[in-house]
Formats: C-alpha cells, sequence, structure tokens
C-alpha cells in the first residue's frame, strides 16, 4: 500500500502535441514521428501520449519552432535548417553543403560534441534537441536539360533552398523556394528548370521524371540530413525520468529507422525510376568543384558576422576534416573495393 | 485504488542476468551491454535490472549461446560468428567476408528482411535477436613484415578466426585462433607473423605497434560487423510488453552509440598511432582480388552443402549487389569527391 502511490506517481498521463513538418504522402520521413509516438507508447503502456500533427496540422509550417519555443505545441520533428532565416546556424544541425554524411552527423551529434555545441545554440529559443532521423545523402535533383559543365546552370531557375540555394547562386543558377506540391507543374511549364526535393523513394511519387528527365547526384548540400526533435526545454524538465528515457529511446529509433526505410526503399525506387528512362547523371566535376569552393567561401562570410555560428561551424569543420581523412582510410577502400569488384561481374 | 493494482503489475520487479562475450578493457564494445542496462533501467525506473557480466564471469565464452539457449542466463551481448563452429550460418548476421558496411547491415537487419531470416535461424536454439552494436569496417591487422602482395602470404601465420581465417587459409596464409591477450606476446616472439584485433582504439591499447609495425586495412572481413543481443525465448515471451519495447530501445540506442563512439575514438587514435610510427598501408590489389573470389567460392561451397545458410545467404546477396549498386551513386560519390577535394587542402 506504501508503494503504490510512488508507482502511478511515476508514470502519470502525459498528453503532448508534436508537431511534423512533413506531410504524410512523405511516409518516411514523417514516419519518423510515428516512429517516436509508438515508441514511446509502447515503452510507457500507454501513458505517455504523443498526438502527432502532420505539417499545417497544428501551426503552419514555418511556425513550428516558435510553436515549439513558445509552448503552443510541446514539440516537433523538423529540419532545422527550415529556420535560416531566423539564423543561419540553424543550418548546422541538418547539414551544411560538403559536410557530414549520415554516420558522421551522428557521430559528431551523438559523441563528438555536437549536441552541447547545438543544444547551447537551442537554448535561446526555449529548446532541446534529439537527432530523430537521417535520409543518407540526398540526390541533387531533376533537370529539364542536362548540364554539361558549370556554364550549363548560368541563370537555371532550381527549385532549391537554404545554403544549397545560396551555394547554387553562387554558380550562377537562380534559386527559387516552392512548396512540394507546386514543383511538378512548375517543372512542367518550365517556370522552373530544374527542381531538387529527397531521394528517389520521395521524388517518384511525384513524378518529377515524366517532365525534368535528367537526374543528378549526389545532392552535396544534403550528405546525410539529420531530422531532429525539437522539445520546448521547460516541458522536457518537467518530464518524470522515465518519460525522459522514453522520449531519448523513441528519438534514437526513429534516427536508425528511418535511415534504414530509405536505404530499402530509395535501392529499389532507384531501379525503377532508370527503367522508366530517367537519365541519371553525376554533377559534372566543374561544377562540383566551383560548389565546393563557393560553400566554403559562404561559410567563412557567414562566420566574420555571426559569432554563434562560428561557435559552432569551427569545431564541426575540424570535426569534419579529421574524419574525412580517417573514413578514407578503411570505410572507403572497403568500399571501393567492393564496388567496383561487383560492377565487374562479381 | 481501482488503478493502482494494475500498474503495480505492469511493473514487475525483474533481474536478468546477461553475459557479454567482451572483457571490460574493450570498453566500447563491452560499453553496448552497459548501454543496454542503463537504458532499460532509465526507461523503467530502475524496475528492469540487467546485470552485465563481462566476458566469463556467468559462464565461459564459447558457452555464451548455450547459455541463452539453456536458460542460464537469460541473454548474451555477442557476435554471433564466434558460433561458427556450431554452423557456418551463425558468420551471416555478424558479418561476411566483402559483406555489408555498417549502414547497409542495419538496412538489411532492420527494414530489408534480414531479421526475419536471422530469427528463423536463431529460432533453432530457442533465441530472438536484437541488433546492439556495430564496429564499423575493422583494421586488416598488424604484420611483422610488409607485404607487397600475394605471394607475402604465403605460410604467414595469421591471428584471424572464422570465415576471413578460411579466405586467409585459401591464400596461403596460415590462420591461428589466440585469445586477446595472448596476441602481442606470439606478435613479439614471432611464434606468429601478423593478427587482426579490432581497429585503431582497441587496437592501440594492445600495443601491437610495439612488434608488428605494418597496420593494413581494410579489414575486408568485416565491412560492418553488428554485436547482437541474443535473448531466450521463452524469457523475452515472459516479458510484459513495456519491458519488451524497453530492451527493444536499449539494443536500438546501443546500435547508435557504440558505432558514433567508434567512429570518435579510431578517429583520435589512428593518428596517435601514425604519430608513433606505425606504418599504415593498404592491402595490395591482388591479395584483394585473391581474397574477393576466394570467399565467394567459400559461400558456394558451404551453400551447396547446408540449406539453412544458403536460405539466409541468397537472399543476403542480392540485397548486397543491389546495396552495392545503389550506395555507388550518392553516397559514394558524395564521399568520393569531398574526400579528395579535402585531401587537396579544402
Amino acid at each position: 500500500a506504501l508503494a503504490a502511490p510512488a508507482i502511478a506517481q511515476a508514470m502519470p498521463e502525459v498528453k503532448w502535441r508534436v508537431q511534423s513538418s512533413f506531410p504524410k504522402s512523405l511516409d518516411t520521413i514523417y514516419g519518423g514521428g510515428v516512429t517516436i509516438a509508438e515508441t514511446v507508447a509502447a515503452l510507457t503502456d500507454g501513458k505517455f501520449q504523443i498526438d502527432l500533427g502532420e505539417a499545417g496540422r497544428f501551426v503552419p509550417g514555418p511556425q513550428a519552432l516558435d510553436a515549439v519555443q513558445n509552448d503552443t505545441v510541446e514539440a516537433c520533428h523538423t529540419c532545422s535548417y527550415y529556420f535560416v532565416g531566423k539564423d543561419p546556424t540553424f543550418a548546422i544541425g541538418t547539414a551544411l553543403p560538403f559536410g557530414l554524411n549520415a554516420r558522421m552527423q551522428n557521430a559528431w551529434i551523438i559523441e563528438g560534441g555536437g549536441q552541447k555545441l547545438l543544444d547551447d545554440f537551442y537554448s535561446n529559443y526555449n529548446i532541446v534537441s534529439f537527432v530523430a532521423g537521417n535520409t543518407g545523402v540526398q540526390m541533387g535533383g531533376w533537370f529539364r536539360k542536362e548540364i554539361k559543365g558549370i556554364d550549363d546552370l548560368k541563370s537555371v531557375k532550381m527549385r532549391i533552398a537554404g545554403l544549397g540555394g545560396m551555394v547554387m547562386a553562387k554558380l550562377g543558377a537562380v534559386p527559387q523556394q516552392i512548396p512540394g506540391g507546386d514543383i511538378y507543374p512548375a517543372l512542367e511549364k518550365g517556370t522552373i528548370d530544374a527542381a531538387e526535393w529527397v531521394g528517389p523513394y520521395d521524388d517518384e511519387k511525384l513524378g518529377f521524371y515524366q517532365v525534368a528527365p535528367y537526374y543528378y547526384y549526389p545532392g552535396f548540400w544534403e550528405g546525410g540530413p539529420s531530422i531532429h526533435l525539437f522539445v520546448n526545454k521547460a516541458k522536457w524538465e518537467a518530464l518524470p525520468p522515465a518519460y525522459q528515457a522514453a522520449l531519448k529511446a523513441g528519438a534514437a529509433t526513429a534516427n536508425q529507422t528511418m535511415l534504414a526505410k530509405y536505404d530499402v526503399k530509395n535501392n529499389t525506387a532507384i531501379r525503377s525510376l532508370v527503367g522508366k528512362g530517367v537519365k541519371l547523371r553525376p554533377f559534372p566535376r566543374d561544377v562540383l568543384e566551383a560548389a565546393y569552393g563557393a560553400a566554403f567561401d559562404i561559410y567563412g562570410e557567414i562566420s566574420a558576422k555571426n559569432a554563434k555560428f562560428k561557435t559552432i561551424y569551427e569545431p564541426w569543420k575540424k570535426f569534419r576534416d579529421e574524419s574525412y581523412q580517417w573514413f578514407r582510410v578503411a570505410e572507403y577502400t572497403f568500399d571501393s573495393f567492393g564496388f567496383a569488384q561487383q560492377a565487374k561481374g562479381g
């Protein structure tokens, strides 16, 4: 009889509203939020309930961060780089062009000091963060005309946002911001010449291949973009410890499952797309080289005027450079040799 | 008052003994078990307690699987390929030479059909499995003399177990099975000529560089070895659903955290080793090519006489080949270009 109240208190009913930044039609990335909700429910015998809203349900998309900050919703499942308009520092937690691949991104955030650097910044917005999904390297997008070299990018109107868009602008393209649902008609009419979206699985569903047959890779602006769970700090701190652990475990499970799903689904979708006649092309070397230079110029320009950006960027850059060096040793040679041998029919 | 008994029943005190296959000195891989225990405790307010034993504590190392099967311990945290002596099929869940990298391994097991195939096989041993750790590509090991080509492997006595050892034997080397603690003196005295262990972080602690200065890569027999949690099936089924969810979440957290730790620690250790004069070398091309051929010959030989192996191997091979093809597109070109550019001083 003495123990019962303590147990009851330890498992109170808690209901949270979590705003996803994704439509249900992007089932894999939206599904990361579903994984969090289902994991948390399973871990607490349904006592901690998460009501997940698809993009726009509780608040319009661009207000997801404000809504968490102001406690209109308890949390959002989102990409931090959607909020670069508030501060470009928000780009780093998701992906910087020519940055970390998915595995390095996890290493940096979880064990490489990234979590603290990011949360110090997010604390300005009353937020704590949990890495909760990754898409892997995205594709470079759909182009109506072939890009044979950097000159072919001049004046190309491309749907691409954030720092990727800034890089493309330095290469002569004209970045456009268009919601997902409006891309197809814009490409079809020629209002835009190119558009990036996610990767083969999500892209195939929107049918871009029917109006822009050249499919470029890699999406160098998103080498391993993390999706985050942003949680209102006071609401986080008020959770019982076991519910904090449940939310963390839900995020970790989503982080793992989303990438595994994309790796399986993209693998099927790329074959389907090629079967439909899609022209798969690597970006020309001169495009990549110019983009690489432009990207690091941009980071230098932002760092010069934004101390918050610089505080995270500098250790991030060191981690990135050293990870590139180490991954070149064992990981890259394992992949290189195996891929080449398999391609020869082995 | 009505609710209290139901809640108390939902969170009974459960104590499990989990046998790790690793010594505490391998803090990162042993630490995967610690992560599981800590996560499960946090998720259940300490009601589900895991007593983790380092290698040999509850039962001697080679008996860990039997001990789970016979319910001497409830679970073990291990590499399935330690048990290839029972059946070579146990190799597949951890790693086959020239198989999956860490990310493909997660994709195959979690979302690519691997979990069911493996658990159908493990059910012969009363076991259910959870992926619960990964080291990333391991290193190829320490050699007293330089290996300039396949002829230099002839009669080389190398500490390497399992299918990797079978491949090395086909190349003319003589595989040896030696416990970790005995490797250093054997290399020092020249009783053996070479030894593989894990990667820079774990290898540095054992000091092999002092007696065998050539450090080869990649460990092509372990492209992304999974560590598994093997759980006695009846004990698993008897757990309350929330505790099942806790164990799953603990395994998922360990799976993510262990790889992130290795990626950070190996990055530091490889620099330290190179600073100590270690001679870092890629395996010569003719060694890799001969090993590749030998590996797939071995899988064919095993498949011809072992239906259990064949049942898992064939869909695994299809998944592996298709993943190699897809990863070559976006992931590999992102890494290739970035690594090369960074190496040029970018």
